[in-house]
């Protein structure tokens, strides 16, 4: 019988609030989680919510399937490196919500780079700690990987298997990629909503009692960790600036509109942002994530070594593919292995197609 | 028996998500409710729904209690005047969002300007029309009237008697302070929210699709028709710019502090901001609206005139005391009456010190 991806356990480190929802998650899909975190309090509320138990309470333990780093995107490359090096777990990943700057970083740092893959689920809240976390964070929720070509594709696999068995909706891009996606969806509203809510600190108490659901919503995420996300903005400082620029020049139109005389071009130029803002707002996910999909897989055989599964999807990308799941298999000591990539059904022509173009060998 | 305020019945104009939403709560208090709407689409909508029978249906009716006139801003002063000089209603109110607009333009075209009091209700959504109505969408919000030095008193009081009824919270302020008000707490949070969402016209779907709950939050609100919001900005231009002016600073900041190479000085801008936004947040009142209180009652003997009652509401407004709720007890022919202000407890001891002062008659 072959051995499942998580049968060696997790080994989450951090429990904060998503650390502590990813062992309640790991732990009733019947993964072994045990658990590590700087702070005794912190760590000993996760263990009493069940999320886990404590990490070399009893000794020495042989390294885990997969350790899942939860600190703070600063702290991340540091304690990823320190992992590798300790021999903790065979493969690493982390949930911190930038990625280009700590995969530099571990690239930089660990003997063994190619043992970590970065990751970001989309999930989370303004509220934080383990008291905050909830079973079912993650399902349903994007959560993405950001293989490299210098990615083993264990590490992969081991993160996947984290990924399903949380429940979560696995996407696979770039880390610059994915840095450009977050600094839009949600770096960015994070700075719109805490410059709109600074509005209220020396307001009047009569005009902000007259506040309703509306502002409400467009505030609520400014009630996040200030420190946290000065880490998270600062990381991906680059990536934001490109969003806020843009939101920055609508905004001198629409202060300059609101300045001028003429109401028709007034008009003219309010309906136009607001309309803008309309569609725009269309195109978001529906309240409860992408619709449910039945997959198509497309099956390759490829060299069993690392770089393969990276330029893979590198090729699948540069087709236009996103790969929804990745599974591999293959027998210890055999020069190849089968790769199974699950794609939308629609797109399974064309990827075995331009697979085949590439020199790829795609099994019927 | 004295006669209740709204005995004469109310007349609703305009019968979308606010005009309809309010003849249903009003019905429910068993109040008599005409409606009449310019498109007879959505006025058999409305009265299918239970919001009231058809204006004049079978022949001339007598003049309404009060006339709610729930069109969109740049028509209101419009049908104000010409309900006035119809005689379609003793006195009239409206609900349009903004409000020094519309009063000063029925003081300039009204033969009676003082029987209008303008309103506002803190209510409503990013959806719109008849079939959005509900009967409690006023339940506990605020709902704004703005008497000023012409206002005729009794208007006050059957514009308050319909507020009541719908369960609204009244809060009195001059249409200047309820202008700047909303520009804060509504106006230049729709604009935010729309130019946020705007960034997504133009995205890459990948991108987009990893959306969660805080960005869908923060532009909510951007999925409001654009054709009433460009009216609703264009006709509180200044206002609004005050508070994008000085979002477009702070936003100037960040981005200074994104582009530095200085961390520590990137950390610092970005920390006080988002802790301005943390604090700021804090500020708004709860999801349920502001907690329950019982109100102490003020008494006042006033003349029986117009100007009074705003001059007293001045008064109190001076002293720093909002009014909750008013009532006025007057015999008709007699020179003076009654005025009961509900205010907060807390208020009471320095209210009557300040109408005294201010040589009110203040019964103990």
């Amino acid at each position: 019988m072959t051995p499942r991806p998580l049968d060696g356990g997790v080994l989450i480190v951090g429990t904060g609030l998503l650390g502590a929802s990813l062992g309640l998650a790991l732990r009733r899909a019947g993964v072994d989680v045990r658990l590590r975190d700087h702070d005794p309090g912190v760590l000993a509320e996760a263990i009493e919510l069940g999320a886990g138990r404590a990490d070399g309470a009893d000794g020495p333990e042989p390294a885990a399937a997969i350790a899942v780093v939860g600190v703070p995107p600063e702290a991340t490359a540091t304690v990823v490196t320190e992992l590798l090096a300790e021999g903790a777990a065979e493969y690493v990943t982390d949930v911190a919500s930038v990625k280009t700057f700590p995969v530099r970083e571990v690239r930089a740092l660990a003997a063994e780079p190619g043992r970590f893959v970065g990751g970001h689920p989309m999930a989370g809240g303004e509220v934080s700690g383990p008291r905050a976390a909830l079973v079912d964070l993650f399902e349903g929720r994007p959560w993405v990987l950001c293989p490299d070509d210098r990615t083993d594709p264990h590490a992969v696999t081991r993160a996947l298997a984290v990924v399903r068995a949380a429940g979560g909706v696995p996407v696979t891009m770039p880390p610059e990629a994915h840095d450009a996606a977050v600094a839009l969806v949600s770096h960015a509203p994070h700075v719109v909503a805490a410059l709109m809510a600074r509005r209220f600190v020396d307001a009047p108490g009569n005009e902000v009692r007259l506040a309703g659901q509306g502002v409400t919503d467009v505030t609520r995420i400014a009630a996040g960790d200030p420190v946290l996300w000065t880490e998270i903005l600062n990381a991906n400082a680059t990536a934001v600036a490109g969003v806020l620029r843009s939101l920055s020049s609508d905004l001198a139109r629409v202060l300059e509109a609101l300045g001028t005389s003429s109401e028709d071009d007034r008009r003219a130029v309010l309906r136009d942002m607001l309309s803008g803002g309309t569609n725009g707002r269309e195109r978001l996910p529906g309240k409860h994530g992408a619709p449910h999909v039945e997959y198509a897989t497309v099956t390759i055989v490829v060299d069993d070594k690392p770089g393969q599964l990276a330029a893979l999807f590198a090729d699948a990308g540069a087709a236009g593919v996103n790969v929804e799941d990745v599974r591999i298999e293959h027998s210890p000591g055999q020069p190849v292995g089968m790769v199974e990539l699950d794609i939308r059904p629609e797109a399974e022509t064309v990827l075995g197609k331009e697979l085949r173009t590439r020199g790829w060998t795609v099994r019927d």
